[in-house]
């Protein structure tokens, strides 16, 4: 998709009016609350009687992804899903967002539209309108920002800092596949550079593979929660791993936290690809981050109400010794748990 | 401020959650709208009975800036202006903003500070509140996002397709210093280059320095206009160049436009570097762009009001003829006028 092939149409032959018209003709504006989107100087809304979440994320290359093993149209899909997670994870629902590109010059017309198909596709899953953007060039790296809105009922968004103590802890689908399949995707990028006539070894992990390149926010499970009238004490999404996130939550809520590790869902995949890399999986689990699932407290009284939610997994739960984390293995040992997860700045 | 000087912090040696500390405790939010900012998966905002107008702007190193002369605090100033003066041209007033920042390793902790400083610094000044944002590193290049947000009465947005044939063109300020001044910072840069210890030669250019590096969004001019009742019918702020952001607005608008050049506001400044330049200060009115001036329309029957405003000039007037687009020279020649503004894309 890139400036490799020559058929393919740079986009200084394009110009940026037509850039932007290219995907105005293809957005449809579906929510009441917007009023006008592309094509002034700004979108407008009105979020009646709402109250508003807001939230963006930026994206770049070589840091959160790589064209060379990212398929152009799944990114546009992430770089939305992405934020919407965040929208989730404060219990309300998408609305708007918002895109801005820095385009580098390898980057082609093609390319262009596969990305933008991407976006539209996510968009129109998760029923939100595109209200807005900028198109801009770049002198190398690809850039993504998204801008995410979304609506809730005066009151009712949920916080990372309102946990209490003696909560169930409880997260939704699996965690460590989506490190997992970025760790098979990079060992086979290295294999494909010392031999490009070796054929990627990747039908073994579809699930590592999905979760990394097409992940999905986790509103299903919202409303499993919502319908069963279970309240959500605080909830993040698992964006930097486990470890971080819950660790966030617990400090911004004054609390400890007290992990059962055989109750961490983990894929069997996982297991697969931990064996052969050598690796623990628990440590793919607690530090590996994007998984975009949900993490929140309950209170036990309603223990027995979360079994009839699909998906959904009981962890372990918040106790009152503020600054105290740890985990308990199969064997009644508690290990200490720390932040390990994502931080582009001190890994690099 | 980068990192030639290994006195300075690299930014590995902080992390992302120190990073966002240093921003966060330096904010105190002031809009009662902002329900809460930094600190939780996304910014909880109330517009109460309000429209809420929203635009998001991406500046690029190498593209929008150059940051062997751009002063980084300034930078940060400048990348919420350029925010602001979009919802300026839509008639609303700022509320909050997210700043997105994709840095590079040469960036260090103290230039970071430095661009918080003018972005806080700009926040404080017109009085809008950084509720969010994201803090990611780069492979090589500074990338800045802003999204902008800003409330006005319902019905009460201006648009650019709502002016009507026979109205009077209005700008504020003056036109073509901004480029101007990128001009000289970029011929002095190149004198720098060739003899490092030849003295750059600015000082006799402080308006067009002023425009370039600190640009000021025009609610002053938004304000006057509602004191003196004066109705906008269709508004845009000249960013591209007065040529193809008034053209932008003709189209929407579906008219046309007849421009008396004599009137086109012109710094004496301009005049004197378009000389030494050899270049014609009538081409950087119209296509120099990145003025942040206010260009708006106004019914004929407020002429005599828009006399009591101060840094407002009137250059010409709308007409029914769509497509047809005209500036009149002091001998009454009339000259066609194209959109010939910046566009990163097909200029690179």
């Amino acid at each position: 998709m890139l400036l490799e092939n020559s058929e393919k149409t740079p986009l200084g032959q394009i110009g940026e009016a037509k850039l932007i018209e290219l995907i105005r003709e293809k957005v449809n504006l579906q929510h009441p609350s917007s009023i006008f989107g592309i094509g002034d100087d700004a979108a407008l809304i009105q979020p009646k009687n709402m109250e508003q979440v807001i939230t963006t994320d930026l994206l770049t290359e070589g840091v959160h992804f790589d064209l060379s093993y990212s398929p152009i149209k799944h990114l546009g899909y992430k770089a939305v899903v992405v934020n919407l997670s965040d929208i989730a994870a404060m219990g309300a629902k998408p609305t708007q967002i918002l895109l801005s590109l820095a385009l580098p010059p390898k980057f082609t017309l093609e390319a262009y539209e596969e990305l933008i198909a991407g976006v539209l596709l996510a968009c129109n899953i998760y029923k939100v309108d595109l209200v807005g953007g900028d198109t801009s060039p770049s002198l190398q790296h690809l850039h993504l920002n998204l801008t995410a809105i979304g609506e809730v009922e005066p009151g009712k968004a949920i916080r990372q800092n309102t946990a209490k103590a003696n909560e169930i802890i409880c997260v939704s689908g699996s965690l460590g596949a989506a490190f997992a399949g970025f760790l098979l995707l990079d060992r086979e990028k290295e294999v494909f550079k010392a031999n490009p006539e070796v054929q990627p070894d990747l039908e073994e992990f579809p699930f590592l593979l999905e979760k990394q390149l097409k992940p999905e926010a986790r509103f299903d499970v919202l409303g499993h929660l919502k319908e069963a009238n279970i309240p959500v004490s605080a909830m993040t999404d698992v964006s930097d791993g486990l470890a971080s996130d819950l660790l966030r939550l617990a400090k911004a809520s004054k609390l400890g936290v007290r992990l059962d590790a055989e109750r961490i869902p983990i894929d069997q995949e996982v297991y697969k690809l931990a064996e052969t890399m050598k690796l623990d999986p628990f440590m793919l689990a607690l530090n590996g981050g994007e998984d975009y699932e949900l993490l929140f407290t309950v209170p036990v009284s309603h223990a027995q109400a979360l079994e009839s939610i699909p998906d959904l997994h009981i962890i372990g739960f918040t106790t009152n010794q503020e600054n105290n984390y740890h985990m308990v293995d199969s064997s009644g040992k508690a290990h200490p748990i720390t932040a390990g997860g994502w931080d582009g700045f001190t890994e690099s």
